[in-house]
């Protein structure tokens, strides 16, 4: 039992991976079983008091690691890019009160208009919420998607983009999440993770399974184990660029979620410990 | 009217976009319509004599285009390997006997084993056909995929990686064809069309549309226009670098295949005019 506390230090949940419990049940389920880390997703404090939230959290030994999420920065009007980039200064608000040290980014892409366009009112909308970023020291976190999501969620779809991102904006306040989902495909990722820890960019590490077959787009993702990733060597270039991080699940899936959480959250810690 | 044949000379349709109708019937109503080409899966040619069939599509006017598909080669042993192999002889055959210039390779992806041991397998086993596919006067012509398929059906996922591919085996009978469907995301396809047809490998160019959202990850293609891909900016791409060939249609969609195919056709001739 020790020896399994301790793997689960370096182990974080987000609140949408066991998405059918209010969070109050949530965090008391995950320090219960020795997990050190949860990432909080905005729904889950809905109707709550972010900064009560977030001492709960930490009474419970709980670190929190990110608060998710902010971006979607692209829009065909500049009404619609202005209401984007409000609604990040809002989550970085919330950040702060939670204690969280980075909102992570699904940056967008508003079909409609080029990516190229979209790729640059993202990093534009970036920009414009970096000083409040950094006066209230919460890291703006760029999560690549993968390609798949081109269309509507993110005209941000590998990491060398992420890294070209991160180093044009060049600010201490800007990091990059590297999440196995979306990024396994890539030829080039061990590089580029590389790259990303040299510049000092790699602020988080996202984990699941990409199922064969996939039988929805954005809910059915896999547990650790259950899919074709090499999580263990993905994990291994991440940790050898001296990355010391949480292990962030993050499953969306209708599957899971309709089964009984406490069950889910066991199967989690074993493939955990078995295959990440 | 004689504006809108020359349009359409073109134009080449792939039998699996109107998957209903029989070879026989496809062939007659495109060439009824003045399109000038065709592309054949192995699949509507079942029961037919492959040489007489490839005559009668020629007596309509017809260029056949290219024969789909091959590939297929990771496998976890080296009998499911040979096996792949011997079906690509197999379909060397089939387009000599049809009398198309190329096989399309949707090259797979072995779930089970890493990414690069598919790749490996991919490429080894297209020069394991390659002198076949050289007496045979037929290209191998590699499709990259899109991400989405890297599990299970393509490790080849790039058009970069196609170019090192086919740079590699460094043979006047392999190809590469550009499907804007798989390609669309990438921010290098400009560079990576330009090295394609510099090194004389670009040999098909499929269109069809990504819609959002897309219901099915297989087969809910949208016709042109229809979705987010900027067709006429990467058709531009393409004949910019001296591409004559055929603008192939190749739509997998659940949604049209229900339709009545005479109107679907001319949905698609219309979109192609108009958006491609």
């Amino acid at each position: 039992m020790a020896e399994e506390r301790k793997n689960l230090k370096k182990l974080c949940i987000h609140t949408i991976t066991t998405k059918p419990w209010p969070i109050e049940t949530a965090a008391q389920e995950f320090s219960a079983a020795g997990i050190g880390g949860i990432t909080v997703w905005r729904d889950a404090l809905a109707g709550r008091n972010i900064r009560q939230t977030g001492n709960r959290l930490r009474d419970l030994n709980l670190e929190v690691v990110s608060l998710c999420r902010g971006g979607f920065f692209p829009a065909l009007t500049p009404e619609g890019r202005q209401k984007a980039i409000q609604d990040n200064l809002n989550a970085i608000d919330e950040a702060e009160a939670l204690g969280a040290p980075m909102v992570v980014l699904v940056c967008g892409s508003a079909p409609g208009q080029s990516l190229a366009d979209s790729r640059k009112q993202i990093q534009d909308g970036i920009a414009a919420c970096l000083p409040h970023a950094e006066a209230a020291n919460v890291k703006l976190t760029i999560e690549p998607l993968h390609p798949m999501y081109a269309g509507d969620r993110s005209a941000v779809n590998t990491l060398a983009q992420a890294n070209d991102m991160a180093e044009a904006l060049n600010s201490a306040h800007v990091g990059i999440a590297v999440d196995v989902y979306h990024l396994w495909w890539d030829p080039d990722l061990e590089t580029q993770i590389k790259r990303c820890a040299a510049n000092n960019h790699l602020s988080a590490f996202h984990i699941c399974d990409w199922k064969t077959p996939t039988l929805d787009m954005l809910n059915d993702r896999g547990l650790m184990g259950e899919g074709c990733i090499d999580l263990k060597q993905i994990r291994g270039w991440v940790e050898k660029t001296g990355f010391t991080g949480f292990h962030e699940v993050e499953i969306f899936s209708n599957l899971y979620w309709q089964q009984e959480q406490s069950q889910f959250l066991e199967k989690i810690m074993a493939a955990y410990q078995q295959h990440a």
